[in-house]
């Protein structure tokens, strides 16, 4: 899992940073929204969006109603921007992870690892995203594609220099996404569901990342000469 | 994807053949339950389990409401209900499809290729399984291991027939299921979701499905000699 570095800022971070009334937010107003979605981000991942209410956020996040509606008009519209910013969040990890590997297996080593790192600490994006995909469907897929878009851009290039062999890049990418979802559900999710609520399971177990890492690096690599021609 | 083939009998298809009584049906009860779990299939799928409910199923099976509590004493029990039978049905057509294949290739891509007709004509599946992870995560988690189960020991079992190299199979199934779901996301439920209700999207395009063969083939198979030894 890999997200393209690329020095050209992008033009949706400006537009992140201004209110909904297009003026740009204070330093503190920032901190405010900041607060506002981080505690968002806890309540919508701990009773989900149909339970969740405006008033709850508001009252743990320690802000008037009156100075919620100042940045988010409705309950949707936070829930929104909720999932652009984790998938603004979740790609900044696998930029800063993944930037200046050495090769591309190097690439695919750090990026899992800061995803399952990533996963591990934000215990609600999983069942955010999920709920998303019903109530927001257009923020669930600029999600997945956000991700997608910079890991097609990494493996391009990757084939270009000829570490990655030649294949579709788009299926390939979705195909690695859905390696780390579904590793990350079965490993990191599910356990720390069955367990205390304060429980933190960090890591996946060595010989899991090894397993998925040998399949990935095998699958992706220039097949090396068969003595039987295909 | 596939499915472990076996001549045992599944307890569990026995237990599902009985109401909640713990009676047998008869014919025409099995009848009913199999069209009120259809209806509700389709109700779940398409408005969700929060706006659906138990008079908008019994209006569309045509059933009394009467009727309906005698197989189903909740809205949550029919709906973790349905979670265990597409389970059941998803493993059933991967059992189908991927018996009597010649070798593990063959059972690869007869699997996923049964698992994407099933996504096709089960339009609601991923929405259902997906909230089913929070209203009813026991099911949802027995969907997911039930698939993993025997795609475990079908690997094991290409495994000890050197047909597939030794690595560890449940994080292997895990990425092999993961694979499958995220590429029917991108490919078949995203595009079908943004057109015409009547729109039926019924495969994957070629080249996709041959980029996941090439990937996964190459992945699990044994490695070739290489020049240079590692």
């Amino acid at each position: 899992m890999q997200e393209h570095t690329s020095a050209t800022s992008q033009p949706e971070e400006g537009a992140e940073k201004q209110a909904k009334g297009n003026a740009p937010l204070t330093a503190r107003g920032e901190a405010t929204r900041r607060r506002i979605l981080d505690v968002a981000e806890e309540v919508f991942g701990e009773i989900g969006y149909y339970e969740a209410s405006v008033s709850e956020i508001t009252r743990r996040a320690k802000v008037a109603q009156g100075t919620f509606y100042i940045y988010f008009p409705t309950k949707r519209d936070i829930f929104a921007e909720l999932v652009r910013d984790l998938s603004q969040q979740l790609r900044g990890a696998l930029r800063q992870a993944t930037a200046g590997s050495a090769d591309r297996l190097e690439t695919e080593r750090r990026g899992f690892k800061s995803f399952f790192s990533f996963v591990a600490s934000h215990r609600g994006l999983y069942r955010i995203v999920q709920e998303a995909e019903r109530v927001a469907p257009e923020a669930a897929q600029e999600y997945y594609q956000g991700i997608s878009q910079g890991y097609i851009r990494g493996l391009r290039s990757a084939m270009s220099e000829g570490t990655v062999r030649d294949m579709e890049p788009e299926p390939l990418a979705y195909a690695l996404m859905g390696i780390g979802h579904f590793v990350a559900l079965r490993y990191l999710i599910w356990p720390a569901d069955s367990q205390e609520e304060s429980a933190q399971i960090h890591d996946l177990p060595p010989e899991v990342f090894e397993t998925l890492m040998s399949f990935i690096e095998q699958g992706l690599s220039q097949p090396a000469h068969k003595d039987t021609p295909k």
